[in-house]
């Protein structure tokens, strides 16, 4: 049985992601068009227009997921090279998945999709709930493995987003509750269903170095700068768009102040935990997701982004220990400290920035987070009249306690498929080692720099 | 003899380069102004809207080339310095230079040159074939070297931009044949000559390690993000712009998920191999620039992204080999496979786009990467009555054939001149190593980590 | 006394920066608001343009100092984390008390503030100067030694800003003399105060390694590639910005060759010295600030370009040392040559630039980095009939003087309170090393890869 995992993806990935493209060009090919141009000089000003506004901030969301997710991910020293083709990959995947499922769903019964920027950016986003959840399982799976689970996931995030948005009416417009909790819990169920005998003891590859902690920080950083065009991208285009900029930039800047604050009462010496830092800086950007357009005050972004980096150095320090020993919980790149606690907060926020919002604001802070084009803002903006308010912090909460039932029972049931035999999940000896999935030149005569001879034997039994 | 190279180059690169500037200098001097701003609020806005929709993608464009490309060729572990300083200065130089010659060739009639972002960023292009073709011979050349074949290679594609473009009227927004195409076999030649004696046997320092193939993979990822910018830059603003966009991010993901399927079924152990990461997932990028506006369904484009990444893999894994073993041809960054093979690919797609294009489409898609400023595509939308169609799919095969012609042919005779002993090529054993052109603090002790005693004294006794 | 400033830091650090944060939600609570959207549709496309005419700089801004001026200080082999993340402190803490105290200075006799994305970037300017003034006494300095220069600076530099540009009238779009030249003096005044004693020996940890210089070095290409967005973000939309582009990208273009040619002509063995690449190249942005919106040929930013990369390299091989040994002057990151000399020289170029004009160019180069809404540059305007020309000329050069002697004496004013015992500078010994300011995993058994026993074993008793 030892041989048996290093035997089958030789054949089980290229089939599965072969089939996969081809069924892809057979959907396209049958019910995928572009919008057909009119000869109409507005109408060709109106699209440039929509590339002039939209591809900016789809290029730097871009940037976030390939580069800026992808180097967070490389804190395992000997893992980055996986970390960073597993990311693209799977973004790759779930974005091409999502718009398979998208136009089955929404679009089939109208006959031809046409397919425009607006529709890969949902699918994009679509791809970033994968991204997340993989941080909870990173190093310790196969990459087969990770494409079950994005093929698990993204139909059911598409099925929680068109329920929480759509039929609940929830104000989202930065994925905090839809996007952030959503994936936090779903990477978890994931988690506890795949390693379900318990907490793994601490794996010596596991352990950063400075060099790798350096990469992984500065991925944070390019996630931190692009973190704003990631939460104003489907706003509404002028004063929304506006609010909902600066909004993230308060809090993310008040997260990276509060960060070092909390990492250096919390840890010996006074020192900083290079995790925290790494984490705790984003955690505003994850809360601020649900309230980013609404009209309240510039403190109130501030607060958010402090509150969550609190709660999420915090998570850190002392939950996710706990959550290891009470629960057999793993967490390997701590998503619930980043996405889950600040997504919770997030959620929670918005339903009391509903609640204590002026009046008679116009509606333009009830813009949403909705591919059909947005007409739920205005049914929530007639029922503000009386009970209108309380009714819509009401919906805020249900989806959060949507997003967070759905996905940890899918997650269970995907993590528990994740566990048949032919999808190879690495041994435990094996794990976080890039060697296992690259072939280094030059690596026959290493399993790579500073393993030890043991390991290097047993690695060259296994692949026997 | 063995002394002599490198004693000159201490006199002649700065020589070259300063001579260069000050030519440079005289040149704006005499002919060279800004546009005469005219007080009309009209005009102020036109040139306002002209930065605000091109400059965004110049930058992108200006990431891809000095960040991206640099570090994706850091694959070389002692070579990285050299490669990201060698591959910028380049660039400036190729710059400056395409600069000087477009303003001969095509202003000078006109007396002064009014300079724009629209000429630099032409004169950008024409520095990106210089940045590709260096590829081919990296590592085993000097920097004066380099920067003769960038004397000779920009007004070379100056001249066979011209005729595909101008003369043939050759549809190629993206550059696929006008840049990559040409670049390759440019860049072949040269290497052809200058490497006559055949293949070189692999040297202990060409061996990436698996930190600088992770390098090299952050240059790669850096490239992928930012393609669609270069492909539609010059798109006419509109659907064709936005058609540029879709169907170079479609080709880029399908080349993304095939180039891991291919890999993964020809190495060994189904193992990925990084070069094959590093490459593949980019040859959808240069065969979609050719057909990247056309009006063909999107499958076209996610088929031809898959098509290329396939032919890139297989080329890595036989052809270069193949080349290597029977013309002792020497392609150090395989860009036969990433640019070469995919190139062909696009231009050949080029004209199947065009005999099967539905008859009754608007121009939009005739629109060209033409600095003249494109009336070539009135002509041929005129010519599309009758027997156009099948003359503008004759034409884009004859520029292809133009392009590999012209650029071998050049490439051959600029590989002789870098023959020429004062270039100081370094001999075989100082290849691969950044010490030889920069001067590390502490380095006096050791020629760089790791080098043997030997080599040590080998450079020391070479630079006496 | 040895023990003393590593207790200290476990509460002053968080204390300081705690404290701070309230205050700063306190002051945004009371003071600070969004501005009030208007229901008018006018007022929403006017707000929506200007997000995407200045977000998309903005953005490039928040890269060069995130991450490319992050990276570029990474030079230091093991002092890289901190650097990166003292950086990344500084940037937020330093952009929210500029903005409590513009908020006081300019606003507060208007009651609320009106936040916008326009007073946020004015606000990063303020960081700036910060960030740059660090780089003379960067590895040798506690974090809470350099909140308190931040905490001394941006006021100064507010008032500075205010004078040179309000009173004064300077013309500097690009902060060549308010930004550049004046964070530069206040920066060597501080570490002239700071390290009264002299010039320190070499320190063993101070030598950078090839791997630190290469993170270096793609640093500064981040910056190079973003540059042209820092200097022409304020410009007036139209042409001035479209010329300020173009004069920054020509004048990057000839730092980038002209620092090969001296570095090359200056270095034994005619070999490049990675840190004249890593300065130089960068040279040509700094000065080109204060001219980049003139009405001055091409050619004077070409040449502006050159001398100022040449001055750079200049002053790295013959002024630092010769500052070092005659004042006993530490900068360790050569401050003086990429900010300082480059930045006088801009200067100068300015006066001389104002004085041959032509006297009839429209006025729209007489725009200016001014955050009160611009209308100094009308009073100029109106000054040129006679003697206006001369007298711009003049005020050019005293705002120079005045940034000058300002940052002197209040660096070395600040210099002297970072002496206090209690901010904990680290002594000598255990400077440049991360890993006194973070706790990386696994370094309980050593104080990081390579360091020696014995310096293990002081650390661990300076922490008892």
């Amino acid at each position: 049985m030892a041989t048996l995992p290093f035997t089958r993806p030789r054949c089980l990935l290229p089939l599965f992601l072969g089939l996969f493209q081809g069924a892809l060009l057979l959907f396209f090919a049958l019910f995928v068009t572009y919008d057909e141009p009119s000869a109409q000089v507005e109408d060709a000003n109106l699209v440039a227009n929509q590339v002039y506004s939209t591809f900016p901030f789809f290029q730097d969301i871009q940037v976030m997921l390939v580069v800026g997710l992808g180097l967070l991910l490389t804190f395992l020293p000997r893992y980055g090279f996986s970390a960073l083709t597993h990311n693209f990959l799977l973004l790759n995947f779930s974005m091409q998945w999502a718009l398979v499922l998208q136009g089955l769903i929404h679009h089939f019964h109208h006959g031809q999709i046409h397919l425009d920027l607006h529709k890969l950016l949902i699918a994009e986003f679509a791809a970033v709930t994968v991204l997340i959840s993989v941080g909870a399982i990173l190093g310790r799976t196969s990459p087969c493995q990770l494409l079950v689970m994005a093929t698990c996931e993204v139909p059911v995030y598409l099925a929680s987003e068109w329920v929480i948005v759509s039929c609940l009416g929830v104000l989202d417009v930065g994925g905090t509750i839809t996007i952030h909790v959503f994936s936090c819990y779903f990477g978890l169920g994931v988690s506890k269903a795949l390693f379900w005998a318990g907490q793994k003891p601490l794996h010596p590859k596991e352990t950063p170095t400075p060099r790798s902690d350096l990469m992984s920080l500065v991925g944070m950083l390019i996630l931190w700068v692009f973190w704003p065009s990631f939460v104003a991208v489907l706003c509404q285009a002028g004063h929304a768009q506006h609010r909902a900029i600066l909004n993230t930039l308060l809090a993310m800047s008040a997260s990276a102040v509060t960060t070092v604050v909390a990492s250096s009462l919390l840890e010996r010496d006074g020192k900083l935990s290079p995790g925290h830092l790494q984490n705790g800086s984003l955690a505003g950007g994850v809360a601020i997701g649900a309230v980013a357009d609404m009209a309240m005050p510039p403190v109130a972004a501030l607060a958010l982004g402090s509150l969550s980096a609190t709660a999420c150095v915090l998570g850190f320090r002392f939950l996710t220990p706990l959550l290891g020993r009470k629960l057999g919980l793993q967490d390997q790149c701590g998503i619930h400290n980043l996405h889950g606690l600040p997504g919770i907060l997030g959620g929670a926020a918005s339903a009391v920035a509903i609640l204590v919002a002026p009046k008679d604001t116009p509606g333009s802070h009830f813009s949403q987070l909705s591919p059909a084009g947005g007409n739920a803002s205005e049914v929530v903006g007639e029922q503000r009249g009386d009970g209108g308010v309380s009714r819509q912090a009401l919906c805020q909460a249900a989806g959060l306690a949507v997003a967070i039932g759905v996905s940890l029972v899918a997650g269970l049931f995907t993590g528990a498929a994740l566990r048949l035999p032919c999808l190879a999940r690495p041994p435990e000896r094996l794990c976080f080692e890039d060697s296992l999935y690259f072939k280094f030149q030059g690596q026959d005569e290493s399993v790579g720099p500073g393993s030890t001879t043991e390991e290097g034997a047993l690695a060259l039994k296994e692949r026997v």
